[in-house]
């Protein structure tokens, strides 16, 4: 039947559960705070907490950074402190860009999303993610409130992701967690000779649509196009090897010979 | 030696490795620009190619908006068309926020890493991903250069990733493809104290015992194993450090201290 289809949507499947609670501590640009509200929407996560946000709320520029994602915005509770922020949360985590000098538990997005989606299904479970001010990051207070530490893997030469990439890093995963993963299709590689490059490819489409046009395959011109495009896409799909290619280019060398006198 | 010590430096562990290229097809604000390169930089990602910039190339909004990514700012090359961009690639992906009505072969971005991480360990092979103008995305034109798309999983009812946040997703990907399986979770201690041993541990929970014992804390006998062995889990589980279990021994014996006569 058609309507058991709607279980199988993601939207259908995550509208009734759990997800957890982003809290900005003390944010300071409006603009911030509404891309992360749009990086949350994307992972379906709506609950979002500002502690002590610099600018007040609400706020016209989170709002227009926002970029339609207006029932976060307008759902967006203030709290003065962390503490009141996180009081219904029993799984909070914090995220740092950098080691602190402090005796935490520390974990990847991934391991923490994991640890969320688990979490949450258990009865009355809440929990929490909690991100610190633009550049400076969590203050230590902050982070003893919470569980345990993740830090995102990043460049350890250049360590700069803005706020709304943190929350898009941890919505993701948990995204993910919650929707589960599919399994790995394969892309086929030959052995025997190494794959085409594009250049190779293209020059080799472009031999055949140049000998199509010289034999008239295409009637209409405005179709033109499309079928070139469809041609192109069979051969791609073919992850054809350069071997591969100089076979195809002779193949319409020599099919496109002219007859000899 | 201290020198071996770099080649375990994450920093160092890719530095040889190839990186995928990053392409951004017709890149409408500078800005975009600089937050893509900013997001390429956190996931050791450089080779950052420019199909047609609409505001020209190079751009001092790109700069500012990079966030001190000056390396790939600089390094970036500009291209006229996508089929220039990609003609030293032998594997390319293309980005789309939804399906094309189009035959192609449609991976997650974890999908997609693991699948250019293992094809940019053969010799000579260069992979890349195409992303598409802000808000509009890819031109069909432009996907068919790709061997397959990547789509990154979204809340149905909002899907807006911004183009940084869509460069983040894939170098996030990647990066944790490259670096190895996900470091696992790990204590991170103060340089002035290290994980308690057992005995440490043991011997603060027999202090602990011992003083309510004397308090008269286990009423009924039979129970005290189970007891003790509850409160043990507890401290367990906070592995605790050599300087934790201090401070915990002196609050024990603070809160047991009698009062002087």
């Amino acid at each position: 039947m058609a309507g058991t289809d709607s279980t199988k949507h993601p939207d259908a499947a995550l509208a009734g559960r759990p997800a957890p609670a982003i809290i900005l501590v003390e944010p300071q640009l409006g603009e911030n705070i509404g891309m992360a509200a749009r990086a949350m929407l994307n992972c379906e996560l709506t609950d979002l907490r500002l502690v002590n946000p610099r600018d007040g709320w609400p706020s016209d520029d989170a709002l227009s950074a926002s970029s339609g994602a207006i029932q976060v915005i307008e759902g967006a509770r203030v709290f003065e402190t962390t503490p009141d922020a996180v009081a219904d949360l029993n799984l909070v985590f914090a995220t740092t860009a950098r080691k602190r000098d402090m005796t935490s538990r520390v974990v990847t997005p991934r391991q923490a999303a994991a640890k969320i989606h688990e979490f949450m299904g258990g009865d009355g479970n809440r929990a929490g993610v909690l991100f610190g001010r633009e550049a400076k990051g969590l203050k230590n207070d902050d982070v003893t409130q919470a569980d345990a530490i993740i830090m995102a893997p990043v460049n350890p030469a250049f360590s700069s992701l803005n706020l709304a990439q943190a929350v898009y890093a941890i919505g993701y995963e948990w995204y993910l967690a919650a929707i589960g993963d599919e399994p790995s299709p394969q892309l086929a590689t030959s052995k025997e000779t190494r794959p085409a490059n594009k250049a190779e490819l293209n020059s080799m489409i472009q031999h055949l649509a140049d000998e199509l046009d010289e034999a008239g395959f295409f009637h209409v011109a405005e179709k033109r196009p499309v079928m070139v495009r469809n041609l192109r896409n069979m051969f791609q799909r073919a992850n054809l090897t350069e071997q591969e290619i100089r076979t195809l280019r002779g193949v319409i060398t020599s099919l496109t010979r002219k007859p000899e006198k």
